[in-house]
């Protein structure tokens, strides 16, 4: 198992760590199967999502703010962050990728993202 | 890896791809471990949910949709299908199914599903 | 693979199952990799969220309630527990977790939970 570390410097905010994660599986030396990318946090999260139009990111992190209001008159968690926990649930903390010829197969429009809903942190990434 | 193809019907729909799953893993010959299942797209998904009675998918359908509406004054993306794509992330484009003896193990009421949200589409799944 | 059992004793309820998939990992022998864990229901999930202030927990169940009501005048399916199967398959029914030197590796502040959204139930996680 590898890592890498990555610094989000907005509240919300996708960012497209594609390359690192390929990078990792270089350095792990894999070139045929699955790896699984995960992160240790509970306020950020990982997708994989359109790679082109940045706009998509954006309306995505506007729709899910608009689904998970960051106040709730029945939120109790004491740190004022149970949003960013949710949406942490709902975009999950592992995904896997498939690897062929030691390059991550993804779709021509995907784009590996870490999902951040509670920065600007340090955040890092797992690769196994 | 192997894939299969997939050609969706409507703009929102369940495709059951159980069959083609389980197809797909004895042409590759996998008989005791995990198989990865991936749809490298950005408006559609892969869930694992009930098998029995369409209307669980039909209800699940409208109910992303309440969740999600298709169409908000904040989407920018200029193509139209933000809510697919945020459908297509909350749902997942990865998931994983456990193979005994050649079987793919669900639940006795689980089946496995390709969600489309921006169809009638030609789409591809890729098992690992 | 193999399982274990968990009993749930609410409707809705995230109930902590991170020292049984380890002990479930210690006894397949696993030492390095990556072990999926996952659950043959439609109408529970699983997720990995913060351990520590179970109010987080109890916020993460009243927003996805309020994201996904009980009732909706659309619900066809007959049982009356669509919304279950929704919030099912928005947390998912398998995740990955890396293992090293027989340990599965988390973040500090995460535990895994089988999220019961149609309790009281008897339910069953896989581990392979």
């Amino acid at each position: 198992m590898k890592f890498f570390d990555v610094q989000s410097r907005t509240r919300d905010q996708f960012v497209n760590i594609t390359a690192q994660v390929q990078q990792t599986v270089h350095a792990l030396g894999i070139s045929e199967g699955t790896v699984t990318v995960f992160v240790p946090h509970t306020t950020c999260g990982l997708t994989i999502n359109e790679n082109a139009d940045p706009d998509v990111a954006a309306d995505m992190l506007k729709q899910l703010e608009a689904m998970v209001p960051l106040q709730q008159p029945f939120y109790k968690h004491a740190e004022g962050n149970s949003a960013a926990h949710i949406k942490a649930s709902l975009m999950g903390c592992s995904l896997q990728v498939i690897v062929t010829n030691g390059h991550i197969d993804l779709g021509v429009w995907q784009g590996i993202y870490l999902c951040e809903f509670d920065g600007p942190r340090a955040r890092r990434v797992w690769v196994q």
